[in-house]
């Protein structure tokens, strides 16, 4: 008998027939022989009408009182979901953050897990009774209502399997797995049967929407394996897992096979440019010490070999930032244009990103991308690397054409051997 | 500086602009040097639109699920008021039943309140913050959710104003106070400035919906001082207090005068009358045991001297009971049919209660009472009296006649005189 923890999303459980489809799928897994807690977010569309009724009253309303108001909605969906159970003759039991308890710091609206109770979820599983845990919310330790984020739900999920030491952690929602990349833009994107932690990070870092960063974070941290499973269409899903993990299993040469596993990409970002900055130690903090000060997020970050004691410097950050970027940076420019720096950047850029852990071994996967963006006419102006990825930076006009180029060209549509 | 328990129901936190316009309320009350606990009910429609989620799963959902169900709508509400009353500059703070805590027993959906501590709502009033505390939940000592019953608000309100020896509780309505009786039948019914607890217990009981009985109940019990008034008109209310608060206050005949306080009036129940029944010890107890043991709840209980060792008995159930108490009543039939007992009964009477404190120290109301009804020709089918109440059963056409033709007759459109 295996304890797997279950995490039904927003869609999962969007209306009462949505709830009562999903009490069924749950009782059948017990039916099979498993121990099994729950977690669930809000019903979907609730937490975004809460949201709007707070904004009503205020444009930034307390975090402290927003998370008071956010955490009904998976208050709701924790009791209609058990009464569902209930009503097909099992035994369940909801808990709220508090009632395990989640204790978080209290950086409201944003909180971080800092321990939980084990003790109220093992009674619950040990008398055969399903746990239904409400996602998304936590107590700080003087037992003020926290939120994590939006998305919360998952990392609930995934601390919980690791706290319970769960065989799993299943995050069902309304897609089937983890594909190569965007099916919207390349049709015949494949499924992943399995993933790493650090591929699944690149790819939902660089835009994949499927799971919360955070919660795989926390499954890589804690050896989770964590799976991504459709709710309303059967199959395995993804299951992302250490290398180990996947090589152990059924087929061991996995990963010889597949080198990239999939394409990320972002048209979030926009890109900043300093030429002719003086090549000194220390200029790069100075160049960034005051973006990082106004809390703006910076992404990659590119600097060139010098020549005549100047050098490029170049990074990206999110197109909201972009103006302020500028703003923060002319205003050092005192202490720049002395030396003949100038700014410029772009907003309409795209960043895509190749994901591998094969990339590690296999030599030869950048110039394939050059050589596969190149043949379609593809500048690149910015590259970064990292043990397995490789991102580049080229005109947003390009972005559908060069994924759909390095799609075909690394044949991710085709499954890798013996997978 | 006093401080001083408010409770603002549904309908006046119903939506985003009500909230704010109570907020303001408060916000004017806490200027003016009161320190402030403010209980909230659920947005008008919330309970019900949560309940019916419920009821779409189960036609008898788990309690303890509801209460965890039903407990979010004042947790919305809660929220919602600190930060309307944030905006407005004040400091104020939401309070959830497991934050304060309000211990209750386990009796979910309608659970008794044990403990209330007293320390995180003083720590806040005493740094000025206004306390929004969400009514109507507490958690049992295991840490579950409870709920105290519909209106149980009210309950809050008053208990936290005991707890906290507060100068007053305030519950803020939708109605500006107590009437004589519903002005809905006597046009010119008047609002009663001051009236007890036990004649406010009299009015709600027998039908005047303006306060939850138990919290008339507490707040006598405790000595709680209780004011109803309007959320959004303007004036002093209803005070409910005790006789020595009333008489202590500026006019000290007030009980003299006002004899008769109100008059309540119930369309709810029905009638059952045994004839013939053996005149014996236990007889009551034979009947009425079976009853209660069905969780009926029974309200009039009428016996007069017996003759020839027979006598009649009669008494009142709410009428949804009517048919259930019948079957009850003839499946006993063979104990009592051989002394020749038979059963009868009514579902179209209606209860009329004139009640007042007054009535200890004069006689002559009930016959007074029984002048007027039948003049109007109306016939009086059972009695039943207390030291501060008459009440009679009649035909429920002569309901309105009957409660104007008391209200005419006993003068209650008028001020007593120095009230």
């Amino acid at each position: 008998m295996a304890l797997i923890v279950q995490k039904y999303g927003g869609s999962s459980v969007a209306n009462i027939e949505c709830i009562e489809f999903v009490a069924k799928k749950i009782a059948a897994q017990q039916e099979s022989g498993h121990q099994i807690v729950v977690v669930v977010s809000a019903m979907y569309g609730e937490t975004d009408r809460l949201d709007k009724l707070a904004r009503q009253i205020s444009k930034q309303p307390s975090t402290r009182e927003l998370d008071v108001l956010l955490a009904t909605g998976e208050q709701i969906s924790v009791s209609l979901l058990t009464m569902a159970l209930q009503k097909l003759g099992c035994k369940a039991k909801s808990f709220l953050g508090h009632q395990i308890p989640i204790i978080t710091d209290d950086a409201y609206s944003r909180a971080r897990i800092f321990e939980i109770g084990d003790k109220a979820l093992l009674d619950a599983v040990e008398k055969n009774t399903i746990a239904v845990v409400a996602g998304f919310q936590g107590v700080d330790h003087l037992g003020n209502l926290t939120t994590l984020g939006r998305g919360g739900s998952d990392t609930t999920a995934v601390a919980l399997a690791a706290r319970l030491k769960a065989l799993e952690c299943q995050i069902y929602t309304d897609v089937d797995g983890v594909y190569t990349t965007d099916p919207r833009i390349v049709p015949n994107a494949r499924k992943l049967n399995r993933i790493t932690f650090e591929e699944m990070l690149e790819l939902a870092s660089q835009g994949a929407k499927v799971l919360q960063l955070r919660s795989v974070e926390f499954a890589g941290k804690y050896n989770v394996p964590l799976r991504v499973l459709s709710t309303f269409k059967e199959g395995s899903g993804t299951l992302i897992a250490t290398e180990s993990l996947k090589k152990g299993e059924e087929s061991s040469k996995v990963m010889e096979q597949a080198i990239v596993s999939g394409i990320a990409f972002n048209r979030q970002e926009a890109k900043i440019v300093l030429r002719g900055v003086p090549d000194e130690p220390g200029m790069a903090a100075k160049i960034l010490g005051p973006i990082g000060d106004a809390h703006i997020e910076i992404d990659m970050i590119v600097q060139n070999m010098g020549e005549n004691g100047k050098t490029d410097f170049s990074f990206t950050v999110h197109r909201r930032d972009y103006d302020l970027v500028l703003d923060i940076l002319n205003s050092q420019m005192p202490a720049f244009s002395a030396s003949g720096t100038t700014v410029e950047g772009s907003c309409t850029i795209a960043k895509i990103t190749l994901v591998g852990v094969g990339m590690r071994s296999h030599a030869g996967i950048a110039s394939k991308m050059f050589q596969a963006l190149g043949k379609e006419g593809i500048n690149i102006q910015l590259i970064s690397t990292s043990e397995i990825k490789v991102s580049v930076v080229l005109d947003e006009k390009y972005l559908e054409l060069g994924v759909r180029a390095l799609h075909d060209a690394f044949k991710l549509h085709e499954h890798p051997i013996e997978e």
